[in-house]
């Protein structure tokens, strides 16, 4: 049991050693012997885990969304909003989000480019496709393709704050991101109810 | 005469070399040799023109928006569809284009992070500021940050298209953008004369 907590332990030390390095030089310049002395193990140890840069970045593509699952209240639009503010708070500090980014722009698997984005396309794919269930997508929004178009928009304007204020200003961004796209995609009677600022506190209506 | 028109060429050989070398690795990982080997022409010529990749770089990123005056027709919305597809069109395979998006997301600049964006910032701007003169814009819309907001989601588009197909649905992507953009920017009496697949012929109304 011990062995194994430390395995649990080594392994995430690796991981987020990983996404130091990623998220600061970039997925081609980053190097494994960079990310072995960063996550302070042997190599042996870091090989145990990941047998190479790529293996690292499919996982940080993948666990970084773990800690992100939507809130379910009676609006699902309501819902794609407070979790979108959610991450942009999350991105301003978190090593894996950030180094997802990098491994987007990119294009670091040639064979699945769109692996990175994958994730958050299939999270507001499923709000959205909720959101049309409840009458609160306008009738012309096809869930698929809106939530494609939203997730790259996030991304432009994550990447332009970034540029901008080192993300500072993200989710003031965001709001503004809804409050261009909500009259494209919600219908009127769900429309005046939502909040692009994103609920602080979780209220279930 | 003749010497002068050598020298314009040859600047702008160097300059298509450096848009090939940074559009395809980057312009961390570009160097001053490969786009010298790549140019043709002397390394003393390269420094004639150019004292430095960075000088290099800024020049892709002015250079770029030349060709992309927005035409002026009657409305000045249907000019900022019709302007964004005829980049779009031509992000498929400007050389310049395409580093530019480079030079962009790799934050190049670390004093000047957003020089990559200002000039497509500035043109939405001033398009978005005579549409609402023109009576086209909502009145909660800001021209100033409605422009950035856009460029930002128009990059992520973009890059999005690229990962996916190369940027050959790049065009149906920017019309999926205003689509879902234009209920949010334009007033009702605009809205319904607005084409968000662009003009093929300018058509002044």
């Amino acid at each position: 049991m011990v062995k194994q907590a430390r395995a649990v332990r080594t392994r995430r030390a690796v991981l987020e050693a990983a996404a130091h390095v990623i998220g600061s030089r970039g997925y081609q310049a980053a190097t494994m012997a960079e990310i072995i002395q960063r996550a302070g193990v042997t190599k042996g140890a870091v090989y145990f885990h990941f047998t190479s840069k790529d293996a690292l970045a499919r996982a940080v593509i993948t666990e970084q969304v773990d800690p992100f699952l939507p809130q379910t209240s009676a609006s699902r639009l309501q819902d794609a909003i407070d979790f979108t503010h959610r991450v942009a708070l999350a991105l301003r500090s978190d090593p894996l989000l950030q180094a997802g980014t990098r491994i987007a722009v990119e294009t670091t698997f040639s064979e699945e480019p769109l692996l990175p984005y994958q994730a958050w396309t299939d999270i507001i794919t499923s709000l959205f496709t909720e959101a049309r269930a409840n009458g609160e997508l306008l009738a012309a929004v096809v869930p698929e393709r809106a939530a494609e178009f939203f997730v790259a928009a996030y991304m432009g304007v994550q990447l332009f704050s970034c540029a901008a204020t080192n993300r500072a200003d993200l989710p003031n961004r965001v709001t503004t991101l809804w409050k261009h796209t909500l009259p494209g995609l919600a219908s009127p009677g769900a429309l005046s109810h939502l909040d692009p600022q994103g609920r602080r506190v979780q209220i279930v209506v």
